[in-house]
């Protein structure tokens, strides 16, 4: 049989590639004369660079940025061979590299630097995959990076962080003006959520990020009084926009550039030519950490689905949990959803025992397809 | 489709009739046009009378006997359509009903009351279902109510529960000798133990049903002395046959009386019309609470699967856990094994969402089936 392996990673325990490895490692035991074609996915976040290198190589290239809480530090962005740059915000400004630093301190400079740098070395096509952010500043560090002057109400230039929107008075948008001309600018999300409000992204995001409850209205305040100055005299306000919320409100900055919002998992899909391996497969495998309704909203898995349903091509669902809504719909979207946990047990051990576990229930899921098609054994 | 349910009881959680029905319950949220036949499956233990009664009716007889620490009470055995009775060890001397007694006090005799009630009113085909019992004492109360004298030094007569062997001296056969003339008796197990030794009863089931680690091998010394006395003048010691050590001895002691061990998977899978079921089925699916390398030593989700692989029919195995072995015996009987568990959970929660999840995994299942038959659906 021919089968195409496209999982997202499991967050926290593995990442797409061994996930993808581990089932081919099942699917071998039983389909001894297996075609197994390995595309792990991601859905705009953290992973997608190396989802990328993974189905079609490219080029790395590498820039001195700061990270999040302004430390020095380089960073990989991957020259695809159709010639887009794809930079990954979880690589420059990601979660786990925050530590317990204060998210009122950080910022988004980092991929304005990054954006800045590789324009000036002529790259004209740049897709920027969000997702993974630690950062909460509406992008406006970002965008300081990049030549918009923010100013406290002495006067002063603010650097960008969180906690300098709690006294920007008035922006100076003149270096922004001309810096994306002529750039083609995509931007990779899963999110949907505007800038502010209570779908916003202090207030949905914002809390995984160090946002104490307490704080989130003052926060958003300072988002929207920020966004406000900067949205006068457009047409419509940006920040009201799907996606806007998204990496902290880095989506909303990325469209007052002139980006356009691109769903993640079908951008990634697109450039790893994903619909093409599919078209000439017999099953597709896909999973993730945790599968709920939630993966439906644009999440890599949910991607892979609606690719192989419009192949006419099966698609299976192997992650971590399955919580299944009772409206059925993530499980109608699948030709089987089932779980790695083989018994009751912790979290813990499903994580370490992930490789193991993900084989096996490829294996079982491949005796049961096999045991329809005996022409395949 | 056409789908045979035959799954053996989830222990402690779902009996086997609950197992099938959720099992029936996801398939037709997918199969629409499914054609399910329940045949609830069991291996001689506990359920054995429930699921025979599900599948062929029959008639419920019922006797006053006493249950393994002497207390009266009614107990109900089946008199099956083709003049077979059967009656269930665990309905008499079970586990669960002996509390904190002294597994030292408890007698196997109700069964003994029981075999003689039936011979005298005339039934002439019986068979007992081992499994599920608290005894442990080589089956002398049985035998010891079937006419058996069992005397200690002094002449006394004893009354047959395990601490009696302690302090028997000789036997008197006499009266057993002919009451069992005439009669076919099978004996229903799944065990294949000896009656004494590292195998025997007492050491490996002696713990469960509460002989201390201190008392194994004394314990094993009295049946040994015991089953010394009463296999005299046979020309093999029937204690080290197979199935002997079944139902702590009570296997043994029924092959005294002339019984023949049979496998209780098989025996109930033949008077429920197992194989024909399935000869006409697409599918057979099959389950229990935890299966693992032992669930191959005559369990009833290996037999249902041996009638399958023998019709070329595919088996699936849906049980709480799958605890696969290394070298792929398990998983390789069957077309697929999957664990209700559809998450990191507890045991508690697996066992009080069992319903739910058997039905869950049995829908993706057959979303799995479908998509490769989709003549089906």
């Amino acid at each position: 049989m021919r089968w195409v392996i496209a999982p997202d990673s499991y967050k926290g325990s593995l990442d797409a590639a061994c996930v993808a490895q581990a089932m081919q490692e099942g699917i071998a035991r039983v389909d001894h004369q297996a075609v197994c074609v390995l595309r792990p996915m991601a859905d705009g976040g953290e992973g997608t660079l190396d989802a990328l290198h993974a189905a079609v190589s490219g080029e790395w290239l590498c820039y001195p940025v700061c990270n999040a809480v302004g430390q020095s530090m380089d960073v990989g962005c991957l020259l695809l061979p159709d010639g887009t740059v794809v930079l990954e915000v979880a690589r420059i400004i990601g979660l786990p590299d925050a530590g317990n630093s204060d998210v009122k301190d950080r910022s988004s400079r980092g991929v304005g630097q990054l954006l800045l740098a590789l324009v000036r070395a002529g790259y004209r096509r740049i897709a920027v995959a969000l997702g993974g952010s630690s950062t909460n500043d509406a992008g406006a560090g970002c965008l300081a990076a990049m030549g918009l002057q923010l100013m406290d109400e002495a006067g002063m230039v603010l650097h960008g962080c969180l906690q300098d929107l709690a006294s920007v008075h008035a922006l100076n948008p003149d270096g922004l003006a001309s810096c994306m001309d002529g750039v083609s600018l995509e931007v990779w999300s899963d999110v949907e959520n505007p800038l502010t409000g209570p779908q916003g992204a202090t207030a949905v995001f914002g809390p995984q990020k160090g946002v104490s409850a307490r704080d989130i209205l003052e926060v958003d305040s300072w988002i929207a009084h920020f966004a406000g100055l900067l949205d006068v005299g457009l047409p419509h306000p940006l920040r009201e926009l799907p996606g806007s919320g998204a990496a902290g409100g880095l989506g909303y900055a990325l469209q007052v550039l002139g980006g356009r919002m691109v769903s993640g998992a079908q951008a990634v899909a697109r450039h790893i030519g994903l619909a093409d391996k599919i078209a000439s497969a017999d099953w597709v495998l896909t999973g993730e950490g945790r599968s709920d309704s939630q993966t439906l909203s644009g999440k890599a898995p949910a991607c892979v689905a609606s690719l192989a349903r419009q192949a006419g091509v099966p698609v299976s669902l192997l992650s971590g949990a399955i919580i299944a809504d009772h409206a059925g719909a993530l499980t109608s979207a699948f030709d089987g959803c089932y779980s790695l946990c083989n018994r009751p047990m912790t979290l813990g051990e499903a994580m370490n025992e992930a490789p193991a576990r993900i084989a096996q229930l490829a294996e079982q899921l491949a005796r049961t397809i096999l045991a329809v098609r005996p022409e395949s054994r």
